[in-house]
């Protein structure tokens, strides 16, 4: 189990099998975010339909609802969510910090308010792999603390070091509530160290060296330019190794994934193309658009010609204007059906490219076509 | 076309097929709100899984927003909204007179500010079928007048006198217009008269008269009892043409389409399911339930145990009352779906049941199990 197997290299860019115990996910790949168990607006017949390989849950939500207890009491997420594929917890570190409902880091764990009635927790890194145990994702995360983009180089250092220290505590808990699980759940631990290149390269070598299944780069989408962020992934490339699956937290836009791709990365997660699908944008190959600009509204025509999604097989942008302008339900899903097809299609692209020795070329005419806008995305 | 053939009887009721451009109806028959042309979170697939055979369109939003004229510019309703089974649109009295908008009643029409920017508007007989040929339904309705529940009866006299004026010059200008178009549309005529006897009878003899495809029954479930609703479909009864199909407009809930259809009723129409199921209410054989009772928390039971829908044999009570407090769009989704089917099935059911001959028997077993909530539902 965890096992990941390369099968094609261009360049840095690769394609692989990470196998768990729901099923396999061919890399690289864009994994749907279901926040509270659930991907905004979307059935898991949906997600089969534009093959979602593996989906995300987020931790820090699903604890304070449901629980945790809940959900292990009711078989677990994959039971109780109907999704039979791979699913993914991140730790809730990431929401705590984000969230500024942080009271107190200390050496222990994060302190923080609930943001729904106030009331006060503490996270531990044990705790955190204890709910994620509960919950049951086939991949778990350790607990780390995601510094802003802006911290300074002391700040990023001492929050890098705690983070070391709190993925051996993951580590070593996870290890002891594995053997009283019947599926196995790999754990993956984050590289931190904001934009300091020799942070990261710390960082690096110290995650790589806990030895787990699979290695994530937290950290990045958090306000850095992209110029920064992709710096970061190359300046990290020589010091992770080759034969396990690397996810970079929270990537992102189009332009993002096949730059991250190019430069060696597996896995990517993001909420932008379902809240974009519910705020009325939608992406095509030649860049973002809003749906309720006007032009769109006698226009007959899909949202992409060249897509094989449920929504541009059967619907125009004029009618999906015009349920969106009418904070129509059935606007939002079409429109997060698409976008998210559209990520996925673009990584299994990617991967077919990979497979032939043609991404250099693909990213060429991608780009060609592609405008991105110039806004910065974080999380 | 629109010929309507009666299949079986069971004392007053009936099974009976509609025919339309669009392909049968088979009566009796429960019809889904697409209020603005969307079926509140149901796509057409959704629909066609729980055996939708027609669904309605609410002729007021659409022709205020996008407007006809846009709709018909796109090639009209179903391959606007890509339904292409039978759709039924109203005239748009009725949410002229229950939105309250409206200025002043004329016998030239009704004359209304528009819920959106106040600007003010007028309805004639003539225009709401104008606008209702652009919209390109199946079946459209006469321009009526709704009169409360509890006028006078001198009020109430007024209106259906008016309602019956208003008939005539909608069979007038449909007349006139259908030579225009392709595909027939079925006009039908509106019986009035709030709840006296008498005059109910007046309109139902004066609207068969008119002889027109189908014919409806309106100003019920507007805050009359069931009581004086079912009473005033058996005094109707006798005095509607065997051989054309009868719709109770704006019915309902389960209990009142058994005993409609007991009283010779062939099409309904409610918001009722999707309503209730954005707002975290369901049926089930037992009655009506409400999932954010805390009591369905650990229950990984299904919404109803003998239900076929995708909801029922996909999520637990359990999941779906956590996407219901976490006011998650699945939610509203998984329990629309669910109602709607509920309804569905139920006509169908009644159908099966009048075929056999056991439709009686049907309605003895149904109110066994089945225990209304003593709540007024009115459109």
């Amino acid at each position: 189990m965890f096992d990941f197997i390369i099968k094609n290299k261009e360049s840095c860019a690769r394609t692989g099998i990470f196998k768990t115990p729901h099923g396999e996910i061919k890399t690289p790949i864009f994994m749907p975010v279901g926040t509270k168990g659930t991907v905004k607006t979307m059935t898991p017949d949906n997600l089969n339909s534009i093959n979602a390989e593996i989906i995300l849950a987020n931790t820090y939500h699903l604890m304070l609802r449901p629980g945790e207890k809940l959900i292990k009491k009711m078989g677990g997420i994959h039971k109780w969510t109907n999704w039979n594929k791979p699913i993914l917890t991140d730790s809730g570190g990431f929401q705590i910090f984000s969230l500024k409902d942080i009271t107190k880091i200390s050496e222990e764990g994060a302190e923080f308010k609930c943001y729904l009635d106030g009331s006060k927790h503490i996270i531990t890194p044990e705790k955190a792999i204890k709910i994620q145990t509960d919950i049951g994702a086939d991949i778990i995360m350790a607990f780390d603390e995601c510094a802003p983009g802006t911290s300074s180089k002391s700040y990023a250092k001492e929050a890098m070091e705690r983070t070391h220290r709190w993925a051996k505590r993951c580590k070593k808990e996870h290890q002891k509530l594995a053997k009283l699980r019947k599926n196995p759940q790999a754990l993956f631990p984050i590289i931190q160290g904001v934009t300091y290149d020799d942070l990261r390269i710390e960082s690096a070598k110290f995650i790589r060296d806990l030895d787990l299944p699979g290695i994530a780069i937290g950290g990045l989408s958090v306000g850095e330019s992209k110029e920064q962020m992709y710096h970061t992934l190359e300046i990290l490339n020589p010091y992770l190794p080759e034969q396990k699956p690397r996810y970079l937290m929270g990537v992102g836009t189009p332009e993002d994934l096949i730059e991250a791709i190019d430069r060696g990365i597996d896995m990517f997660d993001c909420v932008l193309p379902t809240r974009l699908g519910r705020h009325g944008a939608f992406w095509d190959l030649s860049g973002r658009h809003s749906i309720t600009n006007k032009k769109f509204a006698q226009d007959e025509s899909p949202l992409d010609k060249k897509c094989t999604c449920y929504t541009c097989k059967n619907f125009s942008r004029s009618y999906i204007r015009h349920l969106i302008t009418e904070n129509e339900i059935l606007g939002m899903h079409l429109l997060t059906l698409h976008n998210l097809h559209f990520l996925i299609n673009l990584t299994n692209e990617a991967k077919t490219n990979i497979e032939k020795g043609t991404f250099g070329k693909f990213k060429q005419q991608f780009f060609k076509h592609y405008k991105p806008k110039n806004i910065k995305h974080v999380q």
